[in-house]
């Protein structure tokens, strides 16, 4: 049986990404957002929602930019640690050993060491209560080689993303493949013979 | 070394949520979404991205609300069928053997075989280009009693969430638990003592 379980959000899955910018002093900073994703194919966009609350969002909103980068499974604790401590009195990048490289287009620094980071220019933002939503137009990515398929994109099962679940504060480890997209699906169309 | 990899979006993981609405005939229709999740806490809301090409998407702008499911592992197909299909020549519920269920609150159908379900009313929206962004607050969260913790509240490893790779067209399941939010990173913080 299904149960109302009152207003929630349990929402799964969530990825881990380190949104990063320059604060207002120049110094490069950022945090833990498990609510971003892709928000448009053309031109190609992502979201990110910042707490009020966060030290960075000073930065991107001054910057007008911001990078996205997506840890692998086995930097959970520099993630993690983009998420705990605070830019006000932590250089982040310096305390977890991470290298901050200035973006090629977008005035945001990107997190070397992670497999994938995309720059992003702010294009739209909302200011939804809690949390600013920033719409960033993808201007540049950037993977490891050791990350890429043979057609040179980023290839999940290299990448070993963290898969997040939030509230339940867990983070979880890529699983096995399941399916494929457009395929599993035809067996509930008509038959067309 | 990390590469230039042009203008792409290998953002990892992202959800693969069947976002529900009733049709401008009343009909439930509903999509495949990859592109949503969180994007506020106060109040609890909800963003997805909305081809405009979506037959779903006239339902939801003139109801201002949906729903967004989430399917188990084990419900791949379904899910990726309300991918592959169009609801302008078919009952996608119906075909894929799923029930409707009237949102308590929200004027939307949710699924009723689908581990959660959150019941969303729009309240802003983002022209981007070829995608709508909709912000829904969430008004009424659903979810299978066999999915729940000890607490209530839906367990990661119970509603086992299908985990996917948009454009390379995968579907993963859950890995292994790898760390815990607010923990692994400690380790970075300066020595107090």
């Amino acid at each position: 049986m299904k149960k109302d379980i009152g207003i929630s959000t349990p929402l799964y899955p969530a990825p881990a990404l380190v949104v990063a910018a320059y604060g207002t002093d120049g110094r490069p900073g950022g945090l833990m957002v498990a609510w971003g994703g892709v928000c448009n194919s053309e031109p190609p966009c992502i979201s990110v929602a910042v707490a009020k609350s966060r030290h960075t969002l000073e930065g991107i909103l001054e910057k007008k930019a911001f990078t996205v980068n997506i840890p692998s499974e086995a930097q959970a604790a520099e993630a993690d640690f983009f998420g705990l401590a605070s830019g006000r009195d932590t250089d982040k990048f310096s305390a977890a050993g991470l290298t901050p490289k200035k973006g090629d287009i977008a005035d945001a620094p990107l997190i070397e060491e992670f497999p994938v980071s995309m720059e992003c220019e702010v294009v739209q933002f909302l200011d939804l209560g809690s949390h600013i939503l920033f719409v960033g137009k993808v201007v540049k990515t950037w993977a490891r080689e050791e990350c890429l398929d043979e057609k040179g994109y980023p290839d999940p099962e290299k990448v070993r993303p963290l898969v997040f679940a939030p509230r339940t504060g867990k983070y979880f480890g890529l699983g096995d493949l399941v399916g494929k997209a457009f395929g599993e699906g035809k067996k509930f169309l008509p038959n067309k013979s």
